[in-house]
């Protein structure tokens, strides 16, 4: 990301937790989407936020801080992706800026949209379903959801890699076989690493969604779109 | 677009009409997607096709000649973007070619949903709006469609830039006004000029397709994503 | 409300906004639902709360404190009511607290659902709509909704008793013969005093949310039942 | 339920088949909801009434007498409750008698929609269930529906506590693990006694849709609000 | 209809309501389906039944009345067609007979699908609108419908041709223009000679109801299908 | 079909393979439908078709041909029928003649509607199932689909009588049991000899869709009824 960019020309990934290991792995994935001549990726943690992004108090205890970080980047940012499959704050921080704000959630379930007819999630925890849903209600693309299960590992059984990754497989595949999906997206953020060998694994395409957001923001920036 | 690129990394953006003046119109709404290390991105007519997709003929005549000019230009592609808003041939060509392929009607309105709550499209022709709504409902998004509505104008009235841009700013203001669109999806490719006045006139987001879908495709290529 | 209650026999209709004018309005409206050897209903502030819920950083600010005080209030609390027509933080509440939580925009569709066939809603900003519409995404009953139209008052005519309801009675009439409401659900609280005039003006049932989700509050606290 | 009541202050719970032990049953479930200061619940068995409501000919039977002894009974009504989980005669007791009408199970789900996101429902008779699909429709909230399943007893066997509960604890859990339920909605009047086991058993909110009707009864006759 | 024809070969149009000038209306409109080689067409009035269905309490007054008819008739029966465009009892029907029954609703509007992308429909009386919604809901067709406005004449005007043709058209003008429709149902029985004259006026396909069903209903008797 | 027919009173049911043996086994599935005064049934193999439709190539390479013979056959023409369960070409081919086009596809489903509350379908291959699912989201009766599969047979199979039989009624059973249908949709022209036994094996309803397009093409020709 050599050259000095102007202002106005930064995509900020926002992790909204605090995790400096997650942020690196949602940076690691940007890789492939910086470009010479392209919006420079930087992404974030949220310094105050929880170490994980998973009860609604969660949820709620960051969308402020988001908005009040993504005001402090305003100069130099040209879009910017809350990267927590909650889309937490996603609201608020389209009304803080100017500059275009994108989802991962919505951004990975729009990228699915044309990957597949029927879309199934991988969540990590059950009691996130709930919330998903209402999400995916207020998008109103229910109608192509295949269907949603969580792996249901604790943190240590995530720290396995070969673990993870069987869990995923299995929750991938009966998504396929029971509910119908033909193109998976990854609820979570910073699990990027995963996404290769799922999709070999499942013969289908696989979505992550931080690079699908923030795909979709270097277009945006280019474009120079946001909401009214 | 200096520097030659390794073979995989073009856009194509296939105009299935074989009206030049469209697809140049098309080229120039490309300038802003063009990045030094990011995808070539060219614009071509399909020649044989219509002049224009106005009719269910038009659409079929151009399914299979989409497949075939794309399965040819497939070594150099990274992705293909089907350059007309009824998005002719959309799954053949995805079919047909292991890159990804994007719509601008489903990419455009992809878009439009992250930008508003409900989308308003402006249709050119009353008659393509049955065919608009049946797509609307196979992508299962009608839930978020304000309404759609024609400018109704001839050719010879669409060649007068201004008498054009009244009747997409009336149409966009009764899309507005009377259902309730708080974002605009032009329905028609080609007309890139028109956003940002339209923007600017109707005092909400306007989306131009093209680049809609040129924007999502950069992207992919970036991360090589594509159905199975 | 004479005699004392045994703890958990509380109604909390907490008001999100910290202007007492608004809550002393709910706490007129909830005189009917006051009944001997039924439970208490008091009416409190978010004292921390802006002036009013308008934006959707006012939304988001006051969700956490709410669940705080719903958590101070717990031991006297048999149920909640979020008094504010975005049910702001409710799923916080929900998670943070045993008893049954309601939000007064769910309560007051969900019992409109009951009174006719397609719902119209007067919401007071315009800028509220997409949030509302969200909602109902998230909640599954947009093909229930005839409309949602904003009365669009500044604050000194919102003073102003004749103009609102004068507003309000044009906005429910263009639901009624413009979108097919058949059913008005007042999108606000703290405005219950307009309710029956509102509907012997358009002669169709009109729903006060406040009553409409502390009347179904009632109910939940003598069958104790809550979400999971 | 000691002191005379004025007028107009009853809720009328109306069993609309003559079986009196249902209606014991459902007279039971009211208990908690009987307040000294609130409305008298009176449980009537419809004489006329099929000894149950299984087939659509029993619905149809009961739909006209349920109108006639509604409109006798209208002088001491406050509010009515048609107790059958088939809504029988809804809207014509609704167009029949000014008071508010309630039906159990348009009450039991809408009261569910507030519990959890996507409903279950056990039904008794698998022949019941396209009825109940076509009335989820009409009410506009399928796409919260987890999915309903019959528990299949016979007669004799439903007479078995045992044997019932396991059934329906069996059913439920299906719901829940094979469907994604996340909140139940008890698919047939006087049943209540098994809600508290049934829910204990399942670990997710159990609605008795008698009760939840008849403690929305209670409000809309304290705010005296009916359809037009 | 010369030749005798064996059992089970006659369709039976029953018009629920008792006046015979709308059976007249309705036998008429059957001519051009009565083939040499086809079942036989008979229409009845129900005798019981009320002048016209116009309240939910006619609505359900002819369920088993209709269902009696209709087993009363089964030895001669091929098919039966419920003539009332609320489907009154068609469940009931079929529930009472083994052929197959078809309603004029549900069968004007599955024609109306493979006429247009969005059907309109004209009632008679804006009361009657909402319980059409509800099966309409109960059918799942919502997302095709354009809307559904009433004529609102009253007796007196409905006897005068021109006047009935003129609103007749005045209403199809607006479910076309403001509400987008591009086919129209005509909402009742027995206005077939209204049909060609609505379909010149307003320049699209209206479908009369009784039609739609008796030919369905031949199609059925011919291959022997209805419902388990 | 003895006697000679005026003109315009041919169902011409056109297979769009140029296997005349599919093209048979419809022609025999006809025989119900023709009565002496009906309109003549003529069945026709596209000769420039592939041998079957199964990729989305084979879709649109049989559109423009499809219009081109309907419109030779015009002359003699009543009613089209697309005998093709992907439908394919159909609003092409309603664009190209006056007389009423339907598709098998929509015919069998919109048939269905009538007999079931939830239609399963059964398909050859599981690859035309997303193709299906974009058609019924089109025709925007998803609601009433209880699910898709596949026999996923290969060509020596299909021609095995019991073996296919066998795997239709396993798949069909799956549809009934885990997905809740109660009537069956045949996703396939040409094989109409297995509908009776498959209907007898399930019990319950199964619609052979070229019969039923036939069916209601007939009441069509009768009418004269076409799109606009």
């Amino acid at each position: 990301m050599s050259t000095p960019l102007p202002d106005g020309q930064t995509v900020f990934v926002i992790n909204p937790n605090s995790t400096q290991r997650v942020t690196d792995g949602i940076d690691a994935a940007m890789a492939p989407l910086r470009m010479a001549g392209g919006p420079a990726i930087e992404c974030l943690s949220l310094q105050s936020g929880p170490p994980g992004i998973q009860t609604q108090h969660d949820v709620e205890s960051v969308a402020l801080p988001l908005a009040s970080l993504a005001r402090s980047l305003e100069a130099r940012a040209g879009a910017f992706v809350i990267a927590c499959f909650s889309d937490p704050g996603l609201f608020a921080v389209r009304e803080a800026v100017k500059a275009p704000v994108l989802g991962i959630m919505e951004s990975g379930i729009l990228t699915a949209l044309t990957l597949g007819q029927r879309f199934g999630v991988i969540a990590i925890l059950d009691a996130s379903i709930p919330r998903h849903l209402r999400a995916y209600g207020a998008m109103g693309v229910q109608s192509r959801l295949a269907g949603e299960l969580a792996i249901g590992l604790n943190v240590t059984e995530l720290s396995q890699y070969e673990r993870t990754l069987e869990r995923m497989t299995e929750v991938g595949r009966r998504l396929c076989d029971d509910k119908g999906a033909d193109v998976i997206v990854m609820g979570c953020a910073g699990m990027a690493v995963y996404r290769e060998p799922l999709q070999q694994a499942l013969g289908m395409p696989v979505v992550e969604p931080s690079q699908a957001a923030a795909a979709m923001a270097i277009g945006r920036i280019k474009m120079n779109w946001h909401g009214a």
